[in-house]
C-alpha cells in the first residue's frame, strides 16, 4: 500500500458506489461505468475519475496512474478490488469512468470517412468486438441505436479491447432517425443484410461510409435496412446458413476501408 | 409420447451414457458427440447414432428423423432431456453424433483450394466460429492442430452453427507436419500474423491455399508462421491493437476465396 494511506473497507461508500455500476440503471444514472485491468485503465486515461488498485499493481503500473491525471487514486485489498471487478483477474486495477458518447451531430460535422451502426444489438460481447472491428478497419465513430445494449456494459467494454476509447460512441435512440441524419449529412448509408440483392463487391463504396449491422438473432428490422442505399450481402461460398456478426462487418468494414484508401490520392 | 414406447428414464444406461459425452475423456474414447437442438441434429444426418427427443419435439421434427436415418429413436421426458443437453433450450431434441473427422491425407489429395489450419486455439467458441467462417468462404477442410480444443466440443459444435457438418474436419497432431504435408501437396500456406511483413492485399493468394491461425492470446508458434510461406498481417488502420480471431479469419479466408475465383475461367 502507498505510505500513509490505509485500503478502503469493503463496505467503504466509494467501494460500494462502484460495484453498483455493474448495473446498467446506475450507470446510466451516475454517467460512469468500469473499466478493468492496467490496459484499459491505460486507454481510458483522462476518462478516469478513480483508479482502484491493490498496493501491488498501483507500484507495478506508475504509467496509468500518470495517464489518469487528477483522478483519485484509491488503494484497496485484493478481496476488495475482487468485489468491484467483474472479471476473475483484472491485474490489480479498476477504473471508474466517466461516459464518453458523443451526439450523432458530431459525427455528422466530422464526416469521419466510416461509420458503423448498430442497430438493436443485445449481446455485449458482439457490440465490444464490432466496436474493436470498426476502430482496426479506421472508422471513427460507432453509433449504438435503438433498444441495443449499453456500450459502457463490462463485457462490451473488455470485448471492445480499448477501442471503446479509440472511436467516437454514439448513443442513438431510433434507428430511423440515424440513418437520417447520415444520409442528409452525404454518407453512403449501406445495410449488411445476408438476404440483400447487392453482392458485397457490387457494392457502391462511395466514402463515406455508413455500414448498418442488425442483431445476430433477428438481423435488421426491414424497415431500417430499406432505408439504406442498398442492402448488401456477404457472398456464402460454401453451405454455412451465415456469418456471425463479427465475421460480417469485420468483411464490410474493411471492403469500406479499401475502397475509401483506394480513392485517396497518392502521398 | 410415441404410441407404446415408455419415456427412458434418467438413470437408463443410454441417457447416463449419453450425458457422459459432455466430457472430452467420454467423447475421445467412444468416437462419439452431442449435437443439440433440431437444426444441428438434422444436419448431422448420417452421422447421428442415438436422437433424444421429448415426444413433442419427435412429433413436430419428423424431418430430423427422417434424416437421422437408421439412428435409434429415444423418447425422454423434458427433464431428462434437460439432463442430456448443455444448453438451456434444446428444443426438446439431442443427437448422439459419431465423430467425422478425416485424415490429413484426404484434404491434400482433394486438394480443397481453401483450407483453414487451427493451431493450439483453445477457445471453443473461437474454433467453431472460425469453422462456420471457413464453410461460408467456401474452405473444404478446417484442421485442427497441436493441442487444439476438441472440434466435438459442446461450445464448439455450437458455434459452429451445423458448418462442422459441412467441412472436412481434420485432427492433427504437431502443427509443423501439417505445414510440411500441405506445402508438399502443393499448397501456399499463409500464415495468419498480426506482426506479419506481408500486409493481406499483397500476401500470395495463389490456390490451393492453406491459412494458419493461432490462439487469441499467443498467436501463432514463431517456428510455425516460420514455416509459412508468408506471414501475412491484416492492416490496422486505426488504433486497435489487433482484431479478433473471428474477425482475423473472416479477412484472411474471404481474402483466398476472391483471389481463388478470380482465377477460374468464366462459367
Amino acid at each position: 500500500m502507498r505510505p500513509g494511506v490505509a485500503p478502503l473497507s469493503a463496505r467503504s461508500p466509494r467501494v460500494v458506489a462502484a460495484r453498483r455500476l455493474h448495473r446498467r440503471r446506475e450507470r446510466d444514472g451516475t454517467g460512469l461505468f468500469l473499466a478493468e485491468g492496467p490496459q484499459a485503465a491505460r486507454e481510458a486515461g483522462g476518462h478516469v475519475v478513480e483508479l482502484f488498485g491493490t498496493a501491488d499493481a498501483l507500484t507495478t503500473y506508475p504509467d496509468v496512474i500518470a495517464a489518469a491525471g487528477a483522478a483519485r487514486i484509491s488503494t484497496v485489498t485484493p478481496a476488495v478490488l475482487a468485489s468491484i471487478a467483474e472479471t476473475v483477474a483484472p491485474q490489480g486495477l479498476v477504473a471508474v469512468c466517466r461516459h464518453l458518447d458523443v451526439p450523432l451531430d458530431r459525427v455528422t460535422a466530422h464526416r469521419s470517412a466510416l461509420v458503423a451502426v448498430l442497430v438493436e444489438v443485445r449481446d455485449p460481447g458482439n457490440a465490444g468486438t464490432v466496436l474493436r472491428t470498426a476502430d482496426a478497419a479506421g472508422a471513427g465513430a460507432v453509433v449504438f441505436a435503438g433498444d441495443a445494449v449499453d456500450p459502457y456494459n463490462g463485457k462490451a467494454v473488455r470485448a471492445s479491447a480499448g477501442s471503446l476509447f479509440h472511436v467516437d460512441v454514439v448513443r442513438a435512440g431510433e434507428p430511423l432517425a440515424v440513418v437520417a441524419a447520415l444520409r442528409a449529412a452525404g454518407y453512403t448509408v449501406l445495410a449488411a443484410d445476408g438476404y440483400g440483392p447487392v453482392l458485397l463487391d457490387d457494392a457502391p463504396l462511395r466514402a463515406p461510409i455508413a455500414w448498418l449491422f442488425g442483431s445476430e438473432a433477428h438481423g435488421l428490422p426491414a424497415v431500417v435496412a430499406d432505408a439504406a442505399h442498398a442492402r448488401v450481402r456477404v457472398p456464402i461460398h460454401g453451405r454455412a446458413e451465415s456469418l456471425n456478426l463479427a465475421a460480417a462487418a469485420a468483411l464490410c468494414l474493411y471492403a469500406g476501408a479499401r475502397a475509401h484508401r483506394s480513392e485517396e490520392p497518392p502521398a
